[in-house]
């Protein structure tokens, strides 16, 4: 089965493939005719398509973010792939194919990134603001396995919000050992805490965002958090005002650093500092890691980056 | 007993005042003498005061927020009348006067206040936003009766916030009946609820807000109040996820309107929209008001206004 | 005759409708033919239409903003409704139909917003504001009844600008009775004038403006009407320096409130801060409710709105 | 005589030199006792002086932008020269002193400024366009003998305001012959009616702005120059809707180039892009000139200029 | 040979025009064919031109930037002109045609501002300064005959960055002989260097740019421009520390005059100040007069100018 | 010899102390008698001191920035410390104390630091790259011992550049292993010239910068050290438009990330966004941790930090 970045001009080949994106189209012909505008992808990358007469049962048929076995030819159009699919039909469980194999995902195993953030989490001394933290994962425990950190800022993809909170606990990690006089317990918590609230203010599915949900839009994920810290507390009997308490919401409160960038207060705890500058350091670095990986190596400019001044990376030829 | 603002260039003079401020300074002499550099207040205005030949047990007597009998002489110092402290004496309940007869306080009583805001709270016909705001005001009701709404910015006087909410319902009330598409219950929650987490989040005393509390610093009223929303809902059992939980807690997160203003998210719902601009209609209109008022009536322009993009208001002569 | 939000997908109908868009577009055939892209609306909303094959004698008939009577076939394109018509033809008189049937419109008729702005201008106890109001609302009379307010922002629609003036007048008047030190003539004065030269500004046909006028681009609204006001202050013998000519003209040059956002001095009086906020106030909640009047009842979310921050509106379910 | 920026450390003088500011201090000691704080100038500088032991007939006598004849000692206080005055007395008609003599001015003489204007004036070939002018120049013909450009911004001084139209002239005048498309009737028109309102604007004394006027705060001299064209266009009997008028409007309320620096509109004619720019660069070189000149040779930096990004500028040594 | 902007709608032709712009395109038939979409231009203006049933050796001979013969007609497509290529060849050396009369060019020849650039550079009476100059400008030389000032912004077209700099040195000796205090040596000097590196910084043809080159995006042309003098001051064997070199570098630098127009520093001596705003000067005009005179004289708007505040520029008619 | 922060109200000492500032001022006595206005420093903080009845001599023989012997006594004055000097002379070489042993130091020797950043310098693989950073580092060899890395943004005392580098290079090796395709050599580079001009930026003494250097204002050490890199490349004989120094410029000049921070260019290699982001995230947590220090253990709130927003850092009680 040939991977999707492995194909070229004029291959005619069969593999199984995710159906990315599906739009039912209507030729100019008098009367028009229905195709569909696909994008097909597998983990490697992705290619438009286009399956040309298309009848009233294939419209019933295939959706997006379905598995399908693809009969294609591939062609040039405007200077680049197309993929025209002369066969098409869904995956079945006789197949042994699995959507998870098809996309896009973080580098390491969403299992190994849990025990990370699990282990990162055992280790915090006080008991206190181990049961908030622990409170707060529990709400989300299934969906961090495979949750996005974003739906296209950074972290993009299949885990990759675990993938975020794991990186960013060894940057900590590290820093705590280089400065002694930041608590590790506020460092780990902030950082586990800080993006918390995120699979409940996206709608993801396989690592892609398709909406915000409602509490998404009218709270946003850093009020939300701050909500689940108080509830925690509540439901564990921890003192509301207490030191702890107001620690953990003011971390996850300003860690956009900035109002316009949706903090409500400014970070005036050395952690909170501390955590805003670990997760622009980590969110920064991936967004360049990750434009490199999906850039061909014959190119030495990236596309774009939004959140890096919309700006192309180079790659230095040393 | 003459009023500050009637008091003119070399009136001799015997009354009570509250000292707002005192600071102790030195005279240039060798050895430098302690004299207090004072101001002397009543609800009608303030006055620069000096007390030379401060004794040692003059600086144990005497603190700012103080009712004291004074016998002084009015001089011009720098084209700006001073008063010569000749006698003063701390008050004793003898005395009969009473310090919330000195200060600066909105022009309706604090009860009359209470019972407005009460009436609407009463008002509000959903069982649920009902017992939200009414949980969410008993935290700061006693406060209520006396907190002004801001350190400076408006409404900053004795039981101001009352009488900033009192206001806003008055004409909450106007534009829902202009407007029939506005949800009623949700206007009276949202403007009852909108600045309630003020009174925890400065220290005040006697409408005269010293500093922020660490809370106030660390979470700022608008993350207090929603955090407030999310116990009431637990405390009441009322579903966190309701529309009703949604919709308050979004009135108070977005009410600033923008990020750089304090608020993690812009209104979006048609009631949050409205509250906004009638905070903001009540709170201008107030500013304008206050300077007037505190203006002699001879200037023509009232000092510059810091939440009026700065500028001074000028009193047209028709 | 149908509605156009009454139109389902594969019914067949006959009606009169108002072709608000057309556009000659060109088949990819070769050699391409000629066919008509058109938008039709009636008051209740508006779909977008195709009629094939058109001659070239149609091309001579059919313009935007006439009246035709259409007999069409409803079909499903892109997941949205349009129309496919078969039999096109101009309306005549004898059809007894008017355009002013077919548009958008303020929910009050023209010749009552008129009325209650004359009433509101005649309540003027000022004799000469009444005269400067009188000459300005005199040169826009007949525009008056039929201008919107803005090309698209807000109020963009027939009688808008009216609509806006009479609702701002309710506002004005409730304002003036809660806060005393107002001074009504002023505040009436205001709002009738704010927006005065917004029909010399635009070029508008029933409601919808096409372009902004040579004088709107090269001096603006604002300038504009503070130039008619130094016009009919010469016309009408009155001071060019009084403080009414100088408290007219501030406030038709500040109740943009900032630089930016076109005022060329900020507001310095009472009512020029009174006038800024009651038409935010007015113009924003007419956004909100106009935007939930045109979305349909089964979409909870209305589209992004310009000018509230680009955000959309949720309708809470409760 | 000796020029004030002659003076030296322990000079002892006599000479005659105006009363730039006076303010009645008082000492520290017990009881206080008055003394005149003074800022001492002529055309080459100024210097600050104190005259001790002020009797009650020296207050009656003595008063800002007054011409004196000093008796004085120069002292080093603070590493900076100081005066103190040992006798002072009011200047008499016999002295044959003139105030004019003892200000900054422009270097160039009134006349001689007003004599180029006017030949430019006059040189305008479009009758209806030298008649607004004329009108306009007319409104401040006495002010602008004498009038500064602003308050602290750039040519702040004697005829500064005439001193900057009349190089902006020979400026638009090279800049017309440059580039012909321009049209040199508007280049003139608009470089002498951008500012003409300013002397209406500010209240000024020997080239000194002590304040903004109330037309100047509420209007501002951009909409008041705009007012003035209607005006003009009025009792000149000119079509107000003419390009004529249309032009001078556009050219005046654009200058300023963008609405946060005070424009309504932004140049949208080739004469209005040419003004602004021609107004940037004569204003920026003026300032610069100006705190150079004023600055000591000894000194390589000059002062801080706000309008020049709030930098000082550097006397490279070549 | 008609000049394109003299064809008008059914126009049959043949003529030698540049093919500015190619691109290989598909019909929508099933098959799908390839057809050119192409712009043709002169030094006139510029059409769309459409050439059907392209063969296999037609696309492998004709490409972007070379000059073809063509015989055609003038349609009228969606109200616009569009040429229909009938017949194409590439021209011959026999044709006797050359490209550079087939571009938008300065209205000066590039020999001629070559020469009134050198002639400055030879006029510049400071040894060093004079060397630093020319080291820089030989880096360019034969470029500067050629390249455009921009990729859009302003001198876009064949040799305009030399006639721009040709048109700075004219009002560069103006301003210095109406403000002797300035340089004249370092104002000429600034004019010629400030934008010398451009011709590296962008990859142009026949004065259009294609892209920015590495070191372009990289470092950018006042970064470049700066190790260029420092790079001369090293060859030259001068100080690198010297006013001189210091001089020259902070013109370059500081020509942007703000951090966000790409300026590191700000412009901190009178020389600077001058390069700055002669340049603005020039810049701003220059893309006004470009705007009107490619917009046709029966348009009185020309398109929107993006340098200009996206303002279009009005043609007054006078 | 007690130290600075032990002294307490009435104590009376004797020590050695640095006279970090001295003013002469005068007291308002008639005639006014010279005092001293002094702050006398150690390592471990600073107090205020007078010094009264000083005589000629001694104005001769006091300087800022000198070794002095104290006798004084501890009095209160306006509720701070403040030391009156009863006597004091200038140290001597026999009193055996150093200048160095009473400035606020970074925590770790300066051999020490520049031992670390030759490693890192040595572990440098390319050889071109090696050079480059070597020359550039030994311009400032002697001074990198010493300067401080700002004027009071950030380590601004004693070695403090060297120990922003050091760190630096600590988090740049981490970053490294965690992130394997960022090229170290870039890496290292980068962190050791990003500032490297700094010492030639700013005259500093003894870790206290007192004012930028000319070269440092025109220029500015974004811009010196991309000229340094020029230098050194044409010194060392490498290819100035080879990737290598292309790429070391790029990382020097875009590391402030934004041109209203001062980078011409912002990052576009995946180093240089690695160092702008390791650079905060040292420069910040310095800034809370200096803060902190410098606090008395009794205070919860630091000052306001200007590099974070304004804002205090308030110390958690966990």
């Amino acid at each position: 089965m040939t991977l999707i970045n492995q194909l070229r001009e004029k291959d005619e080949f069969v593999g199984f493939y995710l159906l990315k994106e599906l739009d039912v189209k209507q030729t100019n012909a008098t009367p028009p005719k229905d195709y569909f505008d696909i994008v097909l992808c597998d983990s490697s990358g992705q290619l438009p398509a286009k399956y040309w007469d298309v009848s009233a049962a294939d419209k019933e048929t295939f959706f997006p973010m379905g598995l399908v076995k693809v009969h294609g030819v591939v062609q040039l159009y405007r200077e680049r792939l197309q993929i025209r699919i002369m066969r098409i039909r869904k995956s079945t469980p006789e197949d042994g194919v699995s959507v998870t194999d098809f996309i896009r995902s973080a580098p390491i195993r969403p299992v190994d990134l849990i025990y990370a953030i699990k282990q990162a989490m055992d280790s915090i001394a006080d008991p206190e603001i181990k049961a908030i933290v622990s409170f707060c994962a529990a709400k989300v425990e299934e969906k961090l396995m495979h949750y996005p950190a974003a739906k296209t800022h950074h972290h993009a993809y299949f885990a990759g919000l675990a993938y975020h909170i794991a990186r960013m606990l060894e940057i900590g990690d590290f820093i705590c050992r280089q400065r002694p006089f930041l608590n590790p317990d506020f460092i780990k918590a902030g950082i586990i805490l800080h993006d918390i609230a995120k699979p409940e203010e996206m709608i993801a599915q396989l690592g892609i965002v398709s909406e915000y949900s409602l509490e998404g839009k009218l709270i946003g994920h850093i009020s939300m958090a701050s909500n689940w810290i108080t509830e925690a507390a509540i439901r564990c009997g921890i003192d509301l005002d207490s030191d702890r308490v107001l620690g953990l919401q003011h971390l996850v409160l300003s860690h956009h650093n900035l109002g316009e960038w949706g903090s409500p207060v400014q970070p005036q705890t050395a952690e909170a500092v501390a955590l805003h500058y670990i997760d622009s350091l980590d969110a920064k670095l991936q967004m360049v890691e990750d434009a490199l990986d999906t850039t061909p190596d014959t190119e030495t400019w990236t596309p774009m980056i939004r959140g890096l001044e919309n700006k192309a990376i180079y790659r230095l030829s040393i």
